[in-house]
């Protein structure tokens, strides 16, 4: 199942008041590493990830590009054995870089094809660009209930105490998966924004989840296009994300019918402060105008 | 020459202190549109990007891809025309969002087909993948200066009053050329941080500045193998980044010769704090021991 390995030992000089202040002192760093990710023996993509849940990383992964819907659609996943020589052995070492996914059906293949051949070689104009990388959802966001700010503002405390690799380092984002109480259901990191968010969204279709109906997503980080489109292919209703939101977020999010909020910071003494950039209609806002 | 629309309005509804506070008011969100970038009439790669300074962004990408090494490998650059027709006068409209590049020498294009077809097939394992995506420098790192920590420290608080679209929006990254006495050169901003590193050492080599043996690099985010490498590939002996580093940052300078500093930041005062990672002898350290 591989290595768990977030943070690795380093040695810095620091410098305080602008001087040196201490020789080499122990530091920790986020641990970055290739993921050589195959499906059905073909090489699919290469992503730098923190190591760790890769199984998940994948499959939300190829969830997000509309490869796979249920975890049935993969019946095999393994890391690929023998990736490293070691010269002084002659034995071959596994790296746990390279992950073999293979899936139920052959014919899923050439969607996939298709699909890569489209976001490599698209149209002719950023219309169509981003169509190309747009994947149309199997859900529509049903505006079904009504969360509490101060829910998902005490959802935004829980998830800062429970970022340990960033504590750490300083070098992650995190996702995390909240249901309407605001319990943080699933909670990964990732030095890349993208992967965190595979992370719990391939964890919630191994826990066959999806559609993500009654949960939000919530991230660490800022909210790009890619993040909304991903949330939307799981079903996801409303994105909250602690930074910014871009303009594609913000346009996405509006036509996908998804409710985003940005810079949601948890107060003190469980309040706390968001912006409200698409759909408000899934925030009781009511009874408590300030 | 395009557009430079880096930020948008946008109206946000504002939780504060747990509550509703305001109904929908003025906000801005920073511009994230596809930039489509073809090579000869071929689609090289799609990146999501903050309009403006294309130009430069497309010099930097092909130079750290080791496709091109001077400005005059770049015999036209180019908006496409047409990109979208507008459907109520069935006029062509252009979204500024394709470029088409053509290198002087046609001789160019095999090398890229090759460069691409190892990163997107690439060998069999970690550590080979890993050498697919590096790419071979023209300039080694000299270790032929010291700068004074206080000049750095002075250049990473000049960055942040420089940041312009950062301060309206909160959602771009920024980068900087900065020189020995710590002066800023050029300062690009972008929702992507690899945007804003290609941006400016884009812009160094239209000015045909490589390479930038006199010269660091500062970026307000994290720093990632794919900024080291960056800049590695553009003879930037030191990469100062304000938030953290990755252990592949790390590792790869330490093989590049460069100088990689993390958590830089300005003090009140002309001080400030930072960590030095790799080759700290390019720091002058000496004399102010605290």
């Amino acid at each position: 199942m591989g290595r768990v390995t977030d943070s690795t030992r380093i040695r810095t000089v620091r410098v305080r008041e602008g001087r040196l202040y201490a020789g080499r002192k122990a530091d920790r760093v986020a641990v970055e590493e290739p993921l050589d990710i195959r499906l059905n023996g073909q090489q699919l993509s290469l992503t730098m990830r923190t190591p760790g849940h890769d199984i998940e990383l994948i499959h939300g992964f190829l969830h997000g590009e509309g490869i796979i819907a249920h975890r049935e659609d993969i019946s095999e996943a393994r890391y690929c054995d023998g990736a490293v020589v070691d010269n002084s052995t002659g034995f071959a070492r596994n790296t746990y870089n390279v992950m073999d996914f293979t899936t139920t059906a052959p014919l899923l293949l050439p969607q996939v094809t298709r699909n890569f051949t489209t976001t490599s070689a698209c149209g002719v104009c950023g219309s169509e660009s981003i169509d190309a990388v747009r994947q149309k959802s199997r859900y529509t966001l049903m505006p079904s209930w009504s969360l509490d700010p101060r829910d998902l503002l005490g959802a935004a405390g829980a998830l800062t105490a429970k970022q340990a690799v960033f504590a750490r380092t300083g070098g992650v984002h995190a996702a995390a998966l909240v249901d309407l109480e605001g319990n943080l259901l699933v909670v990964r990191e990732d030095v890349g924004r993208h992967n965190a968010v595979d992370k719990v969204i391939g964890w919630a279709l191994l826990e066959d989840r999806l559609p993500l109906r009654e949960l939000f997503l919530l991230v660490s980080s800022r909210a790009s296009f890619e993040i909304a489109q991903k949330a939307y292919m799981a079903g996801i209703p409303l994105l909250a994300c602690v930074s910014a939101a871009s303009s594609l977020a913000v346009d996405t999010a509006e036509e996908f019918g998804m409710t985003l909020l940005g810079f949601t910071r948890a107060g003190e003494h469980g309040d706390g402060r968001l912006n409200v950039y698409t759909h408000p209609e899934r925030l009781d806002l009511t009874g408590a105008e300030g």
